[in-house]
């Protein structure tokens, strides 16, 4: 089956506070369901601490590999805030004072009030496009591949949105979800199986959830083209038919 | 100041549920805070798709970067759930049936539904030994640093917790949380950054929240050594207090 080449992403999070358990990351799910939405693959996230060498490190790797990296965290007037610096370093530019993010920054903060540490927050990578940020104003920015977001879980999903028609987007993937609660996973996995094996374009996954100390099972079958995914899915609920007749 | 070698770990999510969005991690944090409190400093999360050349790469570069890797998810009796495959391939060693997991497995599962997708189940690598999985029986296992576990949170939490007293700990990481509504970060910074300066051997990072849209800050001070952390607490609450009289 010949495709159109598929856009891809990474997930790069920055932030000692989700690795010491602190904060609990809300924004990879928030990505990944709006990157979904878009025809994005998804395939890959990494959190790091907020220290240079593994930020610029994870940062190469990633932006190397995919269509887009999208990091959050690290740009706020803080001195432990150094993402701006690293995606600098990373890409071997320089990091300057941009007058259009001073004017952002002063449409909240008054012209007194603007200080070095808040002045920190207007240094772009030459070469990077501003983000907007509609809740406080200090915004992203996209350099090449990497789109730089805040760590605040409304304000990265204000700058998702404000990148969003920047973005090359893919064909949707069509999604079909079949609730087991009657049989277990073993009782159907070997079959489920053999039907994966026959629809090999066609992503099939069986997903255990624990409700009350009993297992709820979901097949979802995943497919850009929905000729394929219907055949799959229909072959899954005969599978299916056939093992509760047994039963 | 010299230190004993610390504890490091880093976190393999396997799923591709994970990275579409349809299932919204919670394990990361669950482990986290659990490592936190063993005095295990957490370096590294990545989470990759249910593909073998992807786990097996990040597996490498993670088991030998760490003391530490703990996996989630892949573990089940379905097609997709090939976690204790890339493991065996990891790390060179052949996957064997193990006698010991197939006797946890009847403990739940009568001798005739022991079919071969729960067969799969009890596939160990040779030279690794079970976690007990006290919710549903289907062990996890530990090979060599590599810790493997369910993605199911309520089993993964029990995995871990079984698997705790064989880990190497850490000294604690003491942490001072200090609580700031009434500035902004902005206006703490450059004075923040300074303290931070004087006190390097202590962590001092700075957490802006949006509460009905307006920003909370907490400043997070951590170090191993309670004599330096309590100099650093003090530092900045004095100069909180200097500030705070200026506004």
């Amino acid at each position: 089956m010949s495709e159109a080449p598929s856009i891809t992403a990474a997930i790069l999070v920055i932030g000692d506070e989700i690795l010491s358990g602190r904060t609990k990351d809300k924004n990879i799910g928030t990505i990944a369901d709006h990157l979904f939405g878009l025809g994005i693959d998804l395939r890959e996230v990494r959190v790091v601490p907020d220290v240079a060498a593994a930020i610029i490190a994870a940062l190469n790797a990633l932006r190397h590999s995919y269509t887009y990296v999208f990091t959050t965290g690290g740009i706020g007037p803080t001195h432990d805030d150094i993402t701006a610096d690293c995606v600098a370093e990373a890409f071997g530019v320089e990091l300057r004072e941009d007058p259009a993010a001073i004017a952002l920054l002063l449409e909240r903060i008054k012209p007194e009030d603007l200080n070095a540490a808040r002045r920190r927050m207007a240094r772009i990578p030459v070469g990077a496009s501003l983000i907007e940020n509609s809740v406080s104003k200090a915004p992203g920015f996209m350099l090449g591949n990497v789109i730089v977001m805040a760590g605040v879980p409304s304000i990265m999903t204000a700058m998702l949105q404000a990148v969003t028609p920047r973005l090359q987007t893919g064909a949707l993937l069509h999604t079909v979800n079949i609730n087991v609660d009657d049989l277990p996973e073993g009782a159907y996995a070997t079959a489920l199986g053999a039907v994966a094996a026959r629809h090999a374009a066609v992503s099939i996954g069986s997903y255990p959830s624990l409700v009350d100390g009993r297992f709820r099972n979901q097949i979802v079958l995943r497919c850009r083209d929905q000729a394929a995914l219907d055949a799959a899915a229909t072959d899954v609920g005969a599978m299916m038919a056939q093992l509760a007749a047994k039963h």
